[in-house]
C-alpha cells in the first residue's frame, strides 16, 4: 500500500504536548482574568452562512476567507474572526440576554493569509466585549482587565495607546475633511509603514494644504493631559468625545491611586485609528513594555453598530482582541512560558507486571490527593524505568514493596539526587510528595 | 440596509453563556481527570488535506465530510473525528515523542450527518489513546481512566461491556469462517437492532448452519469468569486473546480490592464487536447506570495499525472517545449539571458615575482574593441594582461609602436575605465573602 506523506495544510500546525501544555496554561489564565471581571464565555459555530459572516463584502477579508459549498448547497464560510459571529449572536439572542452583556471567546480562526510574513492560517483569538453600555465606565473596564490580564500571565506592564475616532472625525469636520476621512485614515494607519514625507505627499493629493495641520493632530505628543488640551483646541473645543477621553483618564488615577497594582502607562496617541475597522469611539493598541518592537499584541475599541447588519435595534459596545499566537511569541522569546511535556510529575514503576492493578491502586492515593501520576507498564530494569522517567520530565519514582505492592511499605527515588527514601506508608509517601512538589 | 437574519447552519449551535459555562465546567473536569494519569493534550489543525483524512475511502464517512478546494486548489477536508489526525500526528512526530505516548485531545469535529437523529453537524469529541504500549496493564489503564472521569464529573458508576475483537475472530476461523468475517460483524453489530430471529436469518445466508453456533457466542452471559470459560471453550482452548481478558479481569479485582473507589461493573460481553471499526484487540462501550437507556456514551479498544496509511511503522494502541453531546443530555436530564449565567457572584454598585476608577479598585481587592467580582457602571436607584444583580444570578452587592469609595467603610448586601451588613474594612468585607462564598 502506498503510504501518504503525514503533512499539514501550510499555515497550519500540530501542538505536540509541550506546545499544547503551554498554550493551554496560557489560555487558563487569560481566561482565570476574563472570568474575575465577569465576563461570561460564549461559543459560536465555526462554520457560517457566508452571507453573515461577509454581509459587509470587505474586499481583502473576502480573499481570504474559507468559503465552499456543502453537500446541502449552502453557500458557508468558516469564521475569520470572533467579532462578526459574536454581532450575530448578539442579534439572534437579543431577547435573551441581559445588558449590558458582558462575554468572552477563546477559539480558533481561519484565514488564508500569506504566510510569508509569519503569519499562521489557523490561530486563536481572545476576545472580551462588553455591549450594551456606552458608558465611559465600560471603556475603562475594558482597558483595564486587558492590562491585568498581560500581567497576570507574566507578561509584565504594557503601554496603552489610546485615541478616540470621534474626536479625529470631530477635528476633520472642522476642517471641512469629514467626508475623506476614509482615505485619510487609511493614510494615517501607514504613517508607521512609509514614513513621514510619504504621508505628507500623499495626504496633500487628498487634503491639500491642510495635510500639514492633520500631521499636527497625529503627531501631538506629551503627557496624557497635554496633548488631550491640544486635541481639544485642533477639533473647536470641549465635545463629547474630549470628555469622554477626560473620564477615562479620571478613572486611571483614581485606580492608580489606589490600587498597589497600577503600573503601565495609558498614552493619549492621536495617530492610532484602527483604520477601516467598524470602530465609532475609543481605540487603542496594546504593546509590551518588555517587548514593544513585536508590535501591538491587543487592539480594540467602541463600536456603535456591531449588530446593524442582523438587526434593527443598534448596540453600542466596546472590546478587545488578544492575538495569543503573537503573544506566545513574545512570552517564548522573553523566556517566561511553561516549560514541561507531562502534567504527571512522578510515576509508580512496574516491578511485576501482573501486578498493575495493584500499581493503579497505588497511583489512584496520589491522584487523589492532588498529583497526577503516571503507571509504568512494562517490567524493564529500574535504571531504565528512572531513564524513561527522566526523559519525560518526572521528579519522583514511586517503588512499590516487590511481593505484596498494597500490604508493604513504598520507597520514594528523587531522580534529581538518585536517592531513595526510607520505607514510608501510603500516608507518608503522600504526604512527602506534596511537599516536595508544592502541591 | 436590508437585515440579514442571524440564523446559524442546521445541526450547529450558538452556546450562550448558561450552556457554555457548564460546558467548560465539564470539559474542565474531564481534563483534569485525565491529566491526573498523566495524559497530555495535543491540537491539530481544523483543516487538513482531503487525502490524509479520507485515505481509507470510506463510503459513509466521505458523504458526510465537509470537503472543499481552498483558494491555493488544494482539496481539502474539516476533520470529522480526532483518531484520524492522530494517527496523521503520530506518523509525522514519530521521531519526537516517546512511547508509550499518551495524550488527551478535546475538540470539535464536524460531519454532515442528518439532523433528524438529533445528531449535531459540529460536536466535541474528547479522546484519550496510549500508544506504542501493548501491555494489558495500557488497555486496562484505558477502562479505569474513563471509569475514574465518569465519576469525577458526577456522572455516576458505569458499567463497561468489553470484548475482544481477536478472539471473535479465532472463534470463526475454528468454524472456517474468517474470511467472512466483515459480514458477520455487520450482522451482530445490528442484533441489538433487528432482532435475533432477524439476525437467525440474514446470518443463515452467510454462515449456513453455523448461525446458530455464531449467536450462541455472542449471547454467551454470566459473570466474567463464565462467559470467559465458555468463550475460550468455543474458539478451541486459551489463547493469547483469552489471556489478556483475563489479565484485564485480574487487574480489575486486585483494584476493586485496594481502592475504596470501585463501583461499576465490568461485564464481558461477546455481543460488542464495534463493527466496522479499525480496532484488532479488546473492545468496549459503556453506559451509565443511573441513565442506560440513552445508549453507549463512550466506546473504543485496541487498534494494532493505527498509522499504517501514513507510516511503514506499526504502531499498537488503545484509546477511547466520549462524545461530549450525548453526555451533557444524559447529566442535564440527571439534573447533574452547574447552572449559572456568570462566574461573579458579588458585584460593586454605583452610587457615583465618576467614581468608575475607584469602584474597580474596591473590586481589585475581592479579584485579587479569588472572588471573581463585576463592576456596575451605571447610577441607579439601588433596588434597580439589585434586580439586575439578582437576574445576573449574583448573591451579594458591595456598596461602597458614597463621598470617599476608597476610604470610608462598606457595606455588604445579602441579595438572598435582603440584609446589609454592618460597614466593614476593606479586609473584614473580603474575608466575610470569602467565607460566605466559600472561596
Amino acid at each position: 500500500m502506498n503510504i501518504i506523506e503525514p503533512r499539514v495544510l501550510k499555515g497550519f500546525r500540530d501542538f505536540p504536548p509541550a506546545a499544547e501544555i503551554r498554550r493551554r496554561a496560557l489560555i487558563e489564565r487569560i481566561e482565570a482574568s476574563f472570568r474575575s471581571f465577569g465576563f461570561a464565555p460564549i461559543d459560536t459555530p465555526a462554520l457560517e452562512y457566508a452571507e453573515i459572516l461577509l454581509g459587509k463584502g470587505g474586499g481583502e477579508t473576502e480573499k481570504q476567507v474559507y468559503r465552499f459549498t456543502d453537500n446541502g448547497g449552502r453557500d458557508v464560510a468558516l469564521r475569520f474572526d470572533l467579532t462578526v459571529p459574536f454581532a450575530r449572536f448578539i442579534a439572534a439572542h437579543r431577547a435573551e440576554i441581559t445588558l449590558p452583556f458582558k462575554r468572552y471567546h477563546i477559539a480558533k480562526v481561519w484565514r488564508g493569509e500569506n504566510t510569508q510574513r509569519g503569519r499562521y492560517r489557523e490561530f486563536t483569538q481572545c476576545d472580551v466585549d462588553i455591549v450594551g453600555s456606552n458608558s465611559p465606565a465600560s471603556d475603562f473596564e475594558i482597558l483595564l482587565v486587558m492590562r491585568e490580564t498581560f500581567k497576570a500571565i507574566g507578561a509584565g506592564d504594557v503601554a496603552i495607546r489610546l485615541n478616540h475616532r470621534g474626536l479625529f472625525n470631530r477635528f476633520l469636520a472642522t476642517l471641512g475633511l469629514l467626508d475623506k476621512s476614509v482615505d485619510i485614515l487609511r493614510l494615517v494607519d501607514k504613517s508607521a509603514k512609509i514614513g513621514r514625507n510619504a504621508v505628507v505627499e500623499q495626504l496633500s493629493g487628498v487634503a491639500g494644504d491642510k495635510a500639514e495641520k492633520i500631521l499636527q493632530f497625529i503627531e501631538a505628543k506629551g503627557g496624557f493631559e497635554d496633548v488631550l488640551a491640544r486635541l481639544i483646541e485642533l477639533s473647536g473645543g470641549p465635545s463629547p468625545e474630549s470628555e469622554r477621553l477626560a473620564d477615562i483618564r479620571t478613572y486611571m488615577l483614581q485606580h492608580a491611586a489606589a490600587a498597589d497594582s497600577a503600573g503601565g502607562a495609558c498614552i493619549l496617541d492621536p495617530s492610532i485609528t484602527r483604520g477601516l475597522d467598524y470602530y465609532t469611539g475609543i481605540v487603542y493598541e496594546t504593546f509590551l513594555n518588555d517587548m514593544p518592537e513585536i508590535g501591538s499584541i491587543c487592539s480594540g475599541g467602541r463600536y456603535d453598530n456591531l449588530a446593524s447588519l442582523y438587526s434593527k435595534e443598534s448596540v453600542s459596545g466596546v472590546g478587545t482582541s488578544i492575538g495569543l499566537d503573537r503573544l506566545i511569541a513574545a512570552l517564548e522569546a522573553l523566556g517566561r512560558l511553561e516549560q514541561k511535556t507531562s502534567y504527571a510529575r512522578i510515576a509508580v514503576v512496574c516491578l511485576k507486571e501482573s501486578d498493575a492493578g495493584a500499581y493503579q491502586a497505588i497511583a489512584g492515593c496520589f491522584r487523589n490527593a492532588g498529583l497526577a501520576c503516571e503507571v509504568f507498564f512494562t517490567r524493564e530494569k529500574l535504571a531504565k524505568q528512572c531513564m524513561s522517567a527522566e526523559k519525560k520530565g518526572m521528579e519522583w519514582l514511586i517503588i512499590p514493596p516487590e511481593d505484596s505492592p498494597l500490604r508493604g511499605k513504598l520507597v520514594l527515588r528523587n531522580l534529581a539526587t538518585r536517592e531513595n527514601s526510607a520505607p514510608l506508608s501510603m500516608e507518608e509517601a503522600v504526604s512527602r510528595l506534596k511537599a516536595a512538589l508544592e502541591v
